[in-house]
């Protein structure tokens, strides 16, 4: 992977950065962000991270994960210097107003905006936490345990710990140097997927237990009651849609979630090459990727449930 | 990894070979066979490979798998040199009568039988099938992508695609020369995590539905009347065990398989750092590794349950 000149000279010349990443942040996001803000502190410089959302709770296993500041007033310096990561417009960062001097952009994501003064866009690198690794060696900033971790962790959420498509053998030698420099694969996938709250366990068995499959659709359902009935939270419901595609049969998997009486929200996830679910959620007032997407609906669940089997069914498989 | 000199010199000088694994195969004993039955071939000799269970549906996305047979009458040659893969003693094959000339081991498991003229057991080994690798490279053979294939599966599924404690910075790198030699990680990772039969993913729900967490020790059960109703196979319950990890509160998943009336089969897992199973499951006359272990007991479901519970309870955490 070849760093542009400019990104490193932007990065050796500064002193102070203000790096910021998306909302809802994702385990690239912060492990990146958390990652350049320990290589660049390690060769004297100041910076801050920002993210407009708290880092969840099941993200906090990332050292350095309190360095985060949710808000851009009362900084420690100003902004001269602003460094966008894992996202390549401010709009992603949810910041409305901000002033600086220079700007850079490091991300994998395909660009759509001209933000930036200087940009490195890598749409093929499996995760900004993989340019990242090379940035920070090249800077000649030594891989500490802490940087490590935070890269691996970035690095293992953007390929689903190895097992999506854009595992390649450089994503694989690279999360070896980072072992070797101090991260611990089972400690990382540990907290990055095993470390549920039993509310949660038993929500995700009542939501399987509604599962129906038609003509290799997945519906499943989650109801106020459920969550009553376990003390389970909203965003506990992250990645239930998925589980649906451990079957072979399944090539959609539509999560319905009661939201009030007679309003749904319908998550709905494809396998890779297979059905654009944004299509269909569009065609509800709705949106998202090919193979993630999303709408709500005001009805009751059966008349929610046929309105979108019918819309799948009529459509070429 | 030092491969014993005598093991590639049987190899090597052998002309006829017949390899055998253990009874219900895992994606370690079939890969490696598979593998370095096509290896030995490759080299102009001739194999059988023998299980005496049948390849599991979900591992008929291995090149090779219908090379298995499940006989020892009526083979194409007669049996002069024996191989034992992923297993140490002719036991945990299910053959109780054979005539060979001479033997060889290749296992990680830890050795506890003297069998076999030639042994190379590495428990430090994520995978038979990572010792198979440098085995068929230091024989001069090509790594075709029929052998990679095969070698990625069994290394992925020892590994739990690289988020056990026994992925080393040497598994990521063999991993990555695997890919290079045509494994595809997402067909891999989608063969062997997302092709269940319904009839599975049934099973897996009532299974979990009788979950119970006893200070952070999970129990599951599968009995024969659950197998009756969902029409789910025995092999089907591969990985049940690891659901419960999912808990953050699980220290170790135990789950009691009914073979016949009065008697089960309890598989053991803990998580990386945390208790030795293996030591567990011997006290109990069975074995396996530190996170991954079993026995199987003759009593009813309650009281095989609460002897583990206490054996467990009065070992320090």
């Amino acid at each position: 992977m070849k760093i542009p000149g400019n990104v490193l000279d932007f990065l050796r010349k500064g002193k102070q950065f203000f790096i910021a990443t998306h909302i809802s942040p994702d385990g690239d996001a912060l492990g990146s962000s958390i990652a350049l803000s320990l290589a660049l502190e390690s060769l004297g410089k100041e910076t801050i991270i920002y993210d407009k959302d708290p880092v969840p709770e099941f993200y906090r296993f990332l050292p350095g994960h309190e360095r985060f500041t949710q808000s851009i007033s009362n900084l420690k310096f100003e902004i001269s210097n602003l460094i966008l990561l894992d996202c390549n417009e401010l709009e992603r960062t949810g910041i409305e107003k901000i002033e600086f001097v220079s700007s850079a952009v490091i991300d994998h994501h395909e660009t759509k905006k001209e933000f930036g003064d200087i940009k490195w866009i890598e749409p093929q690198a499996a995760a900004t936490g993989l340019m990242l690794f090379y940035v920070i060696r090249e800077l000649g900033v030594k891989i500490t345990k802490e940087i490590a971790i935070n890269l691996y962790a970035a690095i293992a959420i953007d390929t689903g710990t190895f097992r999506y498509s854009n595992t390649t053998p450089e994503v694989l030698r690279v999360a070896a140097e980072l072992i070797e420099a101090g991260a611990d694969p089972s400690y990382i996938a540990e907290s990055l997927y095993e470390a549920w709250s039993e509310s949660r366990f038993r929500l995700l068995l009542k939501v399987l237990n509604t599962l129906e499959i038609n003509n290799g659709i997945a519906i499943t359902l989650v109801t106020l009651d459920m969550f009553k009935e376990t003390g389970a939270l909203v965003e506990d419901t992250e990645n239930f849609v998925g589980f649906p595609r451990l079957l072979k049969s399944v090539r959609i998997s539509a999560l319905f979630r009661e939201v009030e009486n007679n309003y749904y929200k319908i998550s709905l996830r494809s396998r890779g090459r297979g059905m654009n679910v944004a299509k269909i959620a569009a065609e509800f007032g709705g949106g998202g990727h090919r193979n993630a997407a999303g709408y709500r609906v005001r009805a009751d669940f059966k008349t929610a449930k046929e309105t979108l089997l019918k819309k799948l069914n009529t459509l070429p498989r």
